[in-house]
């Protein structure tokens, strides 16, 4: 049984035992009891405190081995010195599910750090179950599980719901549960990870996942340990049609160093897990309402819009020209309405209103029996709509009601989800707001917030429509490793471990595939004329030594040799150029190189990364990759379609489209080049630490690619 | 007396008339009397229609010269055709400030624009103050004027405050109201401006900043029709300290197309905008809140943050790497605290803590007296920090009324500005809240929002220190126009007006002290030849002809000319290619220039902005400026400080201050050059319509720049 179909024991326990239980209700180990009974918890609590012989209403026992039965669920809320003592007491008691809340561990301290490893060889050895240490517990809110010392827990009437969520931080977790709730979205889960001795944040979002009250599963991140288990559960929530949202913390430098501080987790390169993010479809909130606004269109929406063509009906101009801007920021569509349409809406819409996209009814509309409704039909009937966000302003009190009934009326039996945002008091109108609410329609106080909701929405339904319109084989890239090849590119790089030369690199690199130049490395003049000679001139000369890093600054090449003689001139003066700047140094003799003309710089790059293992990177070239970030990533393997929507997702890349009449590149050459790449970086992933083709060379279309110069850092071995 | 003056009767009437008032209190035409009834207005109400003797409890008049005064302020709520009627009585009764209410004008269809035009006529005639037509009314909040027939005046107990608010929008400005009212935002002044016949956005805002109780002037804006007056109200928001925030639309094509058939207003180029805003120190807001969440700032700080360096201080360690990521994203800065500070802080925080910024003073805290104020106060005394941001997430209760009530001691006598944020629910923590409402601590529920806040401020408060400390000269050019020098410009374009060679553009840019390559016109070989000479190879030969725009396809072009006998084949050759495409054209013979190396080429350009007038764009050369929008704009004239203001608003600038090891570029010359720019388009904005440099050669530092090519288009005079 995996850890996250163990969970569902831990989650639904039938009896909990709360070891260190205190009398006082109001402290952090009596709190257990307070909410459990506040919540309506229908299993058995046993507090665990040889002082007491009652706490909160339930029998107290002495010690674990007196209760009843074994307990399936162990609360350990005790100084962190004896927790060690205790969690053997749950092993001889047969106890699999345990919850530390004490603190004082690898959080801590280099002892604590210790005791924590203590803790996870006894949790390996006897197969148990455990959240935390230094864990402020979870809650399962449909049958009033509420393992937890949050108070959080003292919000009379919880909202329960479609919603799992867990978090790295107790503190912040409980924080954003609490505000879920004063915004009535429902939970069905939350859990705070702790220190993950035991159970980590992604088995908690596996298990929510596989839950078929979920719907939608949110989690706190500061960093993730395991990056295949990512993968995994990216996997399963596609499976399971359930979004996946993360707030990521630790995105700066500075971020990062605290959350080093604050937790053992590693917040790793944002920029990669964000690529990773994107090719596993899984979402980042920025902001912890963000998840709110979004999860209610996740549950609200009858089903996902088909695409990201949004139609709007506002009753003020104003709100109307504020969601078109909103939404063309954030990559949405507002089409245009072909002029039958605007012909069929002219009918309904008042004389003061428009009928193009955004269409303005008007606040006159409402006082207009059905016009509404026919303008929202017609509307919902066209072809080129996806969504129809409804915009309301200041309307009030029983004409408001009417406006909500129409809209409900409309969307109880539309074929396209509808959202609504209405800028109003609630004071103003609060049955408005209740019939809507009623209707299951999502509803939000400003247009703004509403368009960064759907755009979260519509992401996640583009992204689940492509993979499933694509095939198996290039979602799951047919990739053998080649052992051959594979044991031949180890060997070449094992021998030439201190750094290869630029000459070595592509040879590497052409062994999977990949186009180089030509070239030849001459060890005399007379060489490098006769080498040139086949290669065809003009040819470039560069020095070729693995210890020499920017050749052109010794001397080191000579570029556009246009013949024989200029070439053995050329060896002479480069060769002499570097032996003033390394004397004595070996040198490996002289790149003699084709020389290309024309086509666009590229940059490929491939980072082994801790947590996600061989990245690839791809960017233009040129130093604007580093000014403006304008690069993506993505774990390999990676199929020619994942490529291509790498090289899509890079601004730049309209210059290889053929941006201001210039010629198009050779994009399919690169995509090719790419994949082949990410499968060289696979089978690599043992040997190498960073890898840089830069310049890539991408040709007119037809012409293919080049790869002009190349870098492999070895790791360590 | 200014508009802006005049707008203190308007606003502050001793009494209203409404013509076409109903009995029906709900209508649109019966609320304003119910409103100025619930909010108290203490002047005369004259409701004025033949039908009634009493309306809401206010004495009913037949005709506006029946009422026992003149009316200082008068609503005029009827039929479009009717207005102009009404408006004549006005005048015989000598009212001056008038609502017009009645929509169906100029937004609506031609013979509304007519009546529009008449009102404006009547207006100008008899000095009438106009608000409106199709205007929702306005509320002065202090002194219960409530001439509105807005809904959002059924909200009762109204926050009085320091926001002054003007809407283009009437719906959404005052659904902008109805949200800031629930957020307790106290409002001074509301006004929707409608179609502004008479008095417009700005003067309203003028007028707003003017008086005493506004502190803070936001704005909904569609379009600024006079760019002179939005700078006025941009000197006049910094002369009074009080920061005007807009929020504009129409910022995409879509939104501007929808904005244009909304109203008349123009949405302009929201880029140009946008760097106005910039120069003039206009704050933007995205999203409605924005405005709340910055004016929480403004009025509650008892001082702006000195400078941009942010300490943090949590009670989860979760939060402040979220709050460090978002200020570093916004460009905030989390400094360093040196050891001694660390050291400090490690004597009161707990254990579990951590002592460098984000501080995580962790929870524990809370039940140590005395504790939390020492490390607020450790932290306040810090040089490195401007402001002092605090993060509380799960406390509640006595505990976090505890914790509020140190945070309102410390905040007391603290010289710094002090932000919270507290994420929970307000169920769980209302006293707290209310400790920290209380002592005028502003108060968000993330820190994500928190940290949205602060940049806002920080922004204004670093661009008043920036302006106050510059003198007078750096911030209004000392720029005179040269008669002379315009004259001859002005004749050179003016006879060339069809367009200008390069060439002559280049003579154009010389007359303003603008480094032009050397270069002159041959009209024979013999003559390339001797030019060349003159200017010193390597040369480029270019056709020179107005017609003909892209100069390389056509064989135009020859580069890198070495000698005599070489330039003068060019000539002949380059002739000839463009004959083939242009037989029978008139050339005025081949332009000879001088060829630069090195140096990175930008892009200096100017358009002539309908409503700014002169502007002035800087950007990076290449396709790049496309691709990223990576520009600046600033209203002209600028000095040589705003040219380096603008230029570091580039992102890519940072080559030319020597990324990656690259010589760095004359940026002082380059400043020197904008500057100088700037003046020539205000001499010439009579007659220019673009004009674009491209490219401008910027050379190594103390080498000064160079104008390769330019092209100016004059307008159609």
């Amino acid at each position: 049984m995996s850890v996250s179909e163990k969970l569902d024991s831990f989650f639904k326990p039938s009896s909990i035992a709360i070891i260190g239980a205190s009398q006082n209700l109001d402290s952090i180990s009596g709190r257990p009891m307070k909410y459990l009974r506040m919540h309506g918890y229908k299993g058995e609590v046993y507090p665990i405190n040889p002082k007491y012989q009652e706490i909160g209403g339930y029998k107290c026992y002495g010690s674990l081995k007196d209760t009843p039965v074994v307990p399936e669920l162990v609360m350990i809320i005790i100084r962190a010195e004896l927790v060690i003592t205790f969690l053997k007491e749950c092993v001889t008691r047969g106890c699999k599910n345990i919850i530390i809340v004490s603190s004082g561990f690898a959080e801590n301290s280099p002892e604590g750090k210790l005791m924590q490893a203590e803790i996870q060889e006894l949790a390996r050895e006897n197969g148990l179950l455990i959240c935390g240490p230094n864990s402020q517990g979870m809650a399962n809110l449909k049958e009033g599980v509420t393992a937890t010392f949050s108070a959080a827990m003292e919000m009379e009437n919880l909202s329960v719901g479609p919603l799992g969520f867990a978090s790295q931080s107790g503190a912040f977790g409980y924080s954003t549960f609490c505000l879920g709730q004063d915004e009535k979205i429902g939970f069905t889960y939350i859990v705070a990870t702790g220190n993950e001795a035991g159970v980590g944040l992604l088995d908690f979002m596996e298990f929510m996942l596989r839950d078929p009250d979920v719907r939608m599963v949110a989690g706190y991140a500061e960093g993730i340990r395991d990056g295949n288990q990512f993968k995994q559960v990216a996997e399963l929530s596609l499976q399971q049609s359930k979004p996946v949202m993360l707030m990521k913390v630790g995105r700066s430098e500075v971020g990062k160093r605290a959350a080093m501080s604050h937790t053992a987790a590693l917040a790793g390169n944002d920029r990669i897990f964000d690529g990773i993010c994107r090719q596993y479809g899984v979402l980042r909130a920025d902001n912890i309402y963000d998840i709110f606004d979004a999860s209610k269109l996740f549950f609200q929406f009858k089903k996902l819009p088909d695409g990201k063509r949004v139609a709007i009906v506002s009753t003020s101009g104003g709100a109307g020209v504020m969601m078109v801007d909103k939404c063309v920021e954030l990559g949405l569509e507002v089409p245009e309405f072909p002029d039958t349409t605007r012909e069929n809406l002219a009918r309904v819409v008042p004389s003061l209103g428009t009928t193009q996209n955004p269409v303005d009814v008007s606040a006159q509309i409402i006082s207009m029996p059905d016009a509404f409704k026919k303008a929202m039909r017609i509307i919902l009937a066209q072809d080129c709509v996806d969504v129809l966000a409804i915009l309301v302003t200041m309307a009030v009190g029983l004409r408001a009601e009417e406006l909500a009934m129409d809209i409900a009326e409309v969307a109880a039996t539309a074929e396209k989800p509808i959202l609504v945002s209405w800028s109003v008091s609630r004071a103003l109108a609060g049955e408005a707001f209740d019939v809507l609410d009623r209707a299951g329609i999502p509803t939000y106080k400003t247009p703004v917030q509403a368009a960064n909701a759907l755009k979260t929405v519509v992401t996640y339904s583009m992204f689940r429509k492509n993979r499933l319109e694509r095939s198996q084989s290039t979602l799951h890239p047919s990739f053998q490793a080649n052992a051959q090849r594979k044991a031949s590119a180890l060997k070449f790089i094992r021998e030439n471990k201190d750094s290869l030369t630029e000459y070595e690199c592509k040879q590497l690199l052409s062994l999977y595939g990949i186009s180089v130049t030509r070239e030849g490395v001459a060890e005399s003049a007379r060489e490098a004329s006769e080498k040139a000679a086949e290669i065809g001139f003009p040819v470039a000369l560069k020095i070729s030594s693995p210890k020499i890093m920017h050749k052109s600054d010794v001397g080191g090449i000579r570029i556009g040799i246009a013949g024989a003689a200029e070439a053995e001139a050329s060896y002479l003066e480069v060769v002499e150029n570097v032996r003033r700047h390394y004397p004595g140094d070996d040198l490996n003799g002289v790149l003699v190189q084709e020389m290309i003309s024309g086509g666009y710089e590229v940059i490929l790059g491939a980072v082994n990364d801790p947590q996600f293992g061989p990245v690839v990177m791809f960017g233009l070239g040129g130093i604007y990759v580093e000014i403006y970030n304008d690069v993506s990533y993505r774990a390999a393997p990676i199929s020619r379609q994942d490529a291509l929507e790498m090289i899509g997702e890079v601004k730049g890349s309209a210059i290889l489209r053929g941006a201001r009449g210039k010629k198009k590149a050779d994009i399919a050459a690169l995509a090719d080049t790419i994949a082949a790449f990410s499968e060289m970086i696979v089978e690599l992933q043992d040997v190498f630490k960073e890898i840089d083709i830069n310049p890539l060379l991408v040709l007119p279309e037809g012409e293919g690619v080049k790869v002009v110069d190349a870098l492999v850092i070895a790791r360590d071995l």
